[in-house]
């Protein structure tokens, strides 16, 4: 069993650095703030006895030798990353659970067959750069890397000189490293395990996503003056996306869901009917014949919101992955490990992406989820009990130890 | 007469100052483009033999002495400041067009018995810091000095700061100065004038508005592990709130307008499910009993909506006036003015605020409204014919001399 104490110790110190407005975490990537993580990541690797190496999307590959020279590592880890107003969890746990599996195996002299990495992929989240989870995308061959170095920020500033700014872009060519497997631990971010009181999710499936970025273009004319039969207002387009998108992911639930997170009005004062608006439509589901349909019913459904209007409209693709199945052979090790270690578990479906959804596409991959309390994340109020990161840590450390081989 | 081209060349040179990105111009009040509006007027207005004056808050006071000197002057004006996205006219035309008529009777060489004064208005749009007439209101005694100073931007810069930084704070007392009438010439901002193919609108009442700043606060959560059941969304709010708005003008049209131009959502992020939203209703009638019945059903209407959604709301009323009935005997003097110079007239209700609203209720006061092309205003591409700007600063002559006397 690994170190409940230490492991929490690590979490807490961690969520010093970024601190958000109301107990949780503002560190968001190629941040000062995320440079300052990264930089406490890497010291603690070092005392773990662990070999540093950084990749050109600044994912920080920690690496512990294995017996077997010829054998490729067993990776676990996450995000260090944060949303604006992110929790304590979401990524860290994975990350110094990891790092937390290395620790407990230096406390008891344990060598594997295998070397074992702890990797921190960069933008997991994608709230500062979308899309999200960009660096292991990149690493999976899904993105180009020069595209992703051009990925800007609301403030306009790129990616790759973000990157640079904080010193962490490293020389090696992303995705070059061969696995063996790849474990990722996560909080669930939905009330699923906790409303059934159960410590470990053994993820089977990730759902699939859609960002759609819509922009609508109306015409800007005084509140006060202009006549409501002449008024092309692109903030009531808006308001009617939201709801369609909303009715769409309520006709598929449970099998669904859908929202409008970002918008932007033009050029928002109070006494103008809005002239344009942009907004990002995330939907998802874990079947794709629903999420190709849900595209569908957007597309026809701002055509005819639009057409009403008399407004034009653009929607462009901005994220866009496949649902996944994960490795049987790795969720079978997941759920054994669980097992073993008399943890209560269900199969689960990941609601969010991680990292783990793409390194899927070259490695052998499986996620453990423990839960969080009220399902709540993307928060700053996302907690866990320390017992639950324990579990997840537990099972996260049996299930290495049975792919790395003794 | 007054010239046209004089005043036509005026109009395009303070339109250099404060450009947009449109065409239009980005002179926001307080801004050093305001700065630099404010002394190019003060420039003209010496060459044209006026005394300035400046209050305290920033209302420039140009003064054409009279023959008696006991007379009260006739007051003529308007406001230079945009919006950010604003036109060349809205607000310019009326202060130029004060300015062109003590041209032409300077020109003529014509004394009257009550002096003139061209003014300018402070932060007559509202948009950098609300309410909009901010510093015609103070001059009413509709708001508090200090109350005015206090009002922040969405930089959080106050306003009495700010008029202090761009050396347009005077040390005259706001409203200690009386008046004998205030003229105010403006384009009309909606279409009826020019669909009616009427050189003139005499305004005889001004519509009221409320300015109603809602928050709606909900959860922030996940928004592709949080199941559609245990969502608390704020946008969605936002979204209905928004149709709802738009729903009781419609029902109240042609007699109210109403919309939401002003939104912010937080924390913004394409994968978050908004927590809290804010946004300003702005709705607006000629009849007290109808915007008062709006207000009503948008607060019923509220409450309804954010039970359904298990979110929280505020309302705050941020700004809000009265319909207006202008002074009669003035308002026929307008339309005898135009009636005299044979240009085609109608009686017409402003739908925008105007310090004239305001000023209204400590003098006797009219307005004169000019077409602008296609009812387009608070839009980069707000324009009208230089004829009918020659009509508007025509009638505005003719009315000042007969109250102004020879
Ligand atoms: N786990 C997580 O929050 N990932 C961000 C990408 C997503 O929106 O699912
Ligand atoms: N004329 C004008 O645009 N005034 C701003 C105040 C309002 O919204 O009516």
């Amino acid at each position: 069993k690994i170190n409940a104490d230490r492991l929490w110790d690590s979490l807490m110190e961690m969520a010093k650095i970024g601190p958000g407005i109301a107990g949780g975490n503002n560190r968001q990537t190629l941040t000062d703030e995320d440079a300052e993580g990264r930089a406490l990541f890497a010291k603690w690797c070092e005392e773990a006895g662990l070999s540093m190496s950084v990749d050109d999307m600044g994912n920080m590959i920690a690496r512990r030798e294995g017996t077997d020279p010829d054998a490729l590592p067993v990776y676990v880890g996450s995000h260090l990353d944060t949303q604006p107003t992110g929790g304590k969890y979401d990524g860290v746990l994975g990350v110094l659970g990891g790092l937390e599996v290395v620790r407990t195996l230096n406390d008891l002299g344990v060598k594997t067959k295998h070397p074992i990495v702890v990797v921190n992929w960069t933008n997991e989240e994608g709230s500062r750069f979308a899309p999200a989870m960009l660096s292991s995308g990149v690493f999976a061959g899904l993105h180009d890397r020069e595209w992703a170095y051009d990925r800007t920020d609301a403030q306009g500033k790129r990616f790759g000189d973000e990157l640079e700014r904080i010193g962490w872009k490293g020389e090696e060519k992303t995705g070059e490293r061969k696995m063996h497997a790849y474990y990722e631990l996560h909080i669930e971010q939905g009330p699923i395990l906790e409303d059934e009181f159960t410590d470990i999710g053994v993820v089977t499936h990730g759902q699939g996503l859609k960002w759609l970025k819509v922009t609508l273009t109306g015409r800007e004319s005084h509140t006060g003056s202009t006549p409501m039969y002449k008024r092309r207002n692109a903030g009531l387009g808006l308001a009617r996306l939201t709801e369609l998108v909303h009715e769409i992911a309520m006709d598929f639930q449970p099998d669904a869901v859908g929202a409008i997170g970002h918008v932007e009005v033009y050029p928002n004062s109070p006494n103008i009917i809005p002239g344009r608006t942009v907004c990002t439509i995330d939907i998802r589901s874990p079947d794709k014949r629903i999420l190709d349909q849900m595209d569908k019913r957007i597309r026809a459904g701002t055509e005819t919101i639009c057409d009403a209007l008399g407004i034009d409209h653009e929607i462009e693709m901005v994220n866009h992955f496949d649902p996944v199945a994960f490795d049987e052979k790795l969720v079978e090790t997941v759920r054994k490990a669980a097992k073993r270690l008399s943890y209560s578990h269900m199969d689960i479906v990941s609601g969010a992406g991680h990292d783990a959804c793409y390194i899927n596409r070259v490695a052998p991959t499986a996620m453990i989820m423990c839960p969080c309390v009220g399902g709540l994340s993307h928060n700053e109020a996302e907690e866990i009990d320390k017992e639950w990161a324990q579990a997840g840590a537990d099972v996260l450390l049996h299930s290495v130890l049975e792919t790395a081989e003794l």
